[in-house]
C-alpha cells in the first residue's frame, strides 16, 4: 500500500433480506501506524489514514504543543517501516530541548513519558483562549450541506471522518479526511498553516462528534468557533466555556444546537 | 459529577428552520480523563465515561496484555482526583514485574513507554487466534434489531457507542456503553469475566466501526465473531484473516456484509 492511498479493494459477501447473498467488490479504508519521531526521538503512534501525513505531522505538532509555530518544522522525511509509516521531523533545537525536558521530567518521576502520576494534569492541559466570530444560523447550514461533496474517502469507503475550515459566509475553504477524527482535525490544522485565512473569523466543521480534544485542539490553532455534526460531551462544553469558543453540535441540514456561544446564550 | 453518572443536563440554544431560535434543556454525555494506575505505576490515562470503570479497568488490562487472566487483579480502588479519576490496581507480583519489565526495556531505548524507538511494533501486536462460530444470518439481524434498547446512555445523549455479547441465537446477553467504541468494548471484556458464557459460541456487536483495534481487543478476549453497525477499516480485515475472526460490518436491519468468514468466503 503506498502511503498517500486511502483506500483499497476488498471481495465481499452481501446478506440481503429476501435476496441470495451474493459476492461483491467493496472499496476499504486503509488504515496505518504512523509513528511522529522528532530529532529521533519517537514521540506517539496513531492508527490513521495513510495520506496527507505532512498535514498530519505539522497539525499534531502545534496541537499538542510541541511546536509552537509552523516555522519551527525544519525538515519532515515520511519512511514506509515493516509495521507502519515513521514521520521523521528535524525542529527547532529550543523545541527538542523543551520536548526532552518534558519527557525526562515525567520519567523522573515515573518511568514513562505521557502516562505517568502527573498524567491526569498531562492529558488534561490547560486551554487557550480564543476569540469566538458572530455566526449567522445561513452560514453554518450551508457549509453543512456542502460538507457530504467534500469527502471523497467517506463517499468510497463510509469509514472517516471530516475536518474542514469555513470562512464567516460558510464556504469551504479546506477540508481532511481520515479514519480518525483526531487525526483529521490536526491534518486540517496542519493544512491551514499554508493559508492566509483568518482563523478567529470562520469555523472548523467536523462531522463527528464534539469531544473535549476536538475543542482543546482547534482552540489550540486559534479557531473560534466548531461545528459538529454529531454530539457534544459535556467535557466539551466546559473547555469551551474556558477558552471562549462559539460551540455548536447536532449539525445537520435545517437544524443545529447552540451549546455554549460567548456572544450570547446559554 | 459522581463516578457513576454518565451523562448531566444543559441548557442549549436550538435553531430550527423556519422556527424561532428556542432554549432547550439537553442531556450532555459526562467525558473524564480515567487513569490506570497498577502498583503505583500509571500506565495509561483514557478519556472515558465514568461508569463501570471496574469492568473497564479488568477489560483493558486483559484486552492489553497487562494481565492474563482476571483472577491476576487483586484489588481496585476508584479515587477522584481534581483533573480525573484514578483507578488504583493490585495486580499479580508477576504481572507487575512483566509490566516493569516492558516498560524498562523500552525506556532504555527511548526515554518513554508506550511511545519509543521500537513503538510501531509495540503498537502493532501480534494477535490471538480465535475459534470462529458459523453465524446465521437471522442471529446477526436478530441481534442489531434489539441493540438500540439495550443503548441507555445514547438514548438520552446520542453520544455514546456500545459493545453487547450477543449468544449464537442472537440474543443480547450482556452491553456496555461509553464515549468511546475502545472503552465499551474494553468494559464489554471486563463484564464478561463474571459471567459463563462460551465466548467462541456467540459475537461481539459494535455500535461503531470495525478498526484494528476492535479486532485486536475482541481477540485477545477470545472472542470469534465481531459484528459492527458500521465500516470496517483494511488493517481490521488482515487482522481477523490472520486470527481467523468472523468479520461482519456495514450490519443495519435488513442486510448485513461479511468481510471475513473462516467457514467460506470470502
Amino acid at each position: 500500500m503506498a502511503p498517500d492511498q486511502g483506500h483499497i479493494s476488498a471481495s465481499v459477501e452481501v446478506y440481503e433480506q429476501g435476496e441470495a447473498t451474493e459476492r461483491a467488490s467493496d472499496q476499504i479504508a486503509a488504515e496505518c501506524a504512523v509513528a511522529l519521531v522528532y530529532q529521533g526521538i519517537s514521540h506517539a503512534v496513531m492508527m490513521a489514514s495513510p495520506m496527507q501525513l505532512e498535514d498530519f505531522a505539522l497539525g499534531f505538532s502545534l496541537s499538542e504543543g510541541i511546536l509552537q509555530q509552523a516555522s519551527e518544522l525544519y525538515d519532515l522525511e515520511i519512511v514506509e517501516a515493516e509495521q507502519g509509516i515513521r514521520v521523521e521531523m528535524a525542529i527547532a533545537s529550543e523545541r527538542v530541548a523543551a520536548l526532552r525536558e518534558r519527557r525526562r521530567s515525567l520519567t523522573g518521576r515515573t518511568g514513562c513519558g505521557l502516562c505517568g502520576a502527573e498524567s491526569l494534569t498531562e492529558a488534561v492541559r490547560p486551554i487557550k483562549p480564543v476569540v469566538a466570530p458572530q455566526l449567522s444560523a445561513s452560514a453554518v447550514q450551508r457549509a453543512l450541506v456542502a460538507l457530504p461533496n467534500h469527502q471523497p474517502l467517506q463517499q468510497q469507503t463510509g469509514a472517516s471522518h471530516a475536518a474542514a475550515f469555513c470562512n464567516s459566509q460558510g464556504e469551504i475553504v479546506l477540508v481532511r479526511e481520515d479514519i480518525g477524527r483526531h487525526n483529521a482535525m490536526d491534518k486540517l490544522i496542519g493544512a491551514l498553516q499554508g493559508s492566509t485565512q483568518p482563523l478567529s473569523e470562520g469555523f472548523a466543521l467536523i462531522s463527528s462528534r464534539a469531544s473535549y480534544e476536538m475543542v482543546h485542539k482547534s482552540c489550540a490553532a486559534g479557531i473560534g468557533a466548531l461545528v459538529a455534526v454529531s454530539a457534544p460531551t459535556a467535557m466539551a462544553i466546559d473547555m469551551a466555556r474556558q477558552a471562549g469558543q462559539l460551540l455548536i453540535a447536532f449539525a445537520r441540514p435545517g437544524r443545529h444546537v447552540i451549546y455554549h456561544n460567548p456572544h450570547g446564550s446559554p
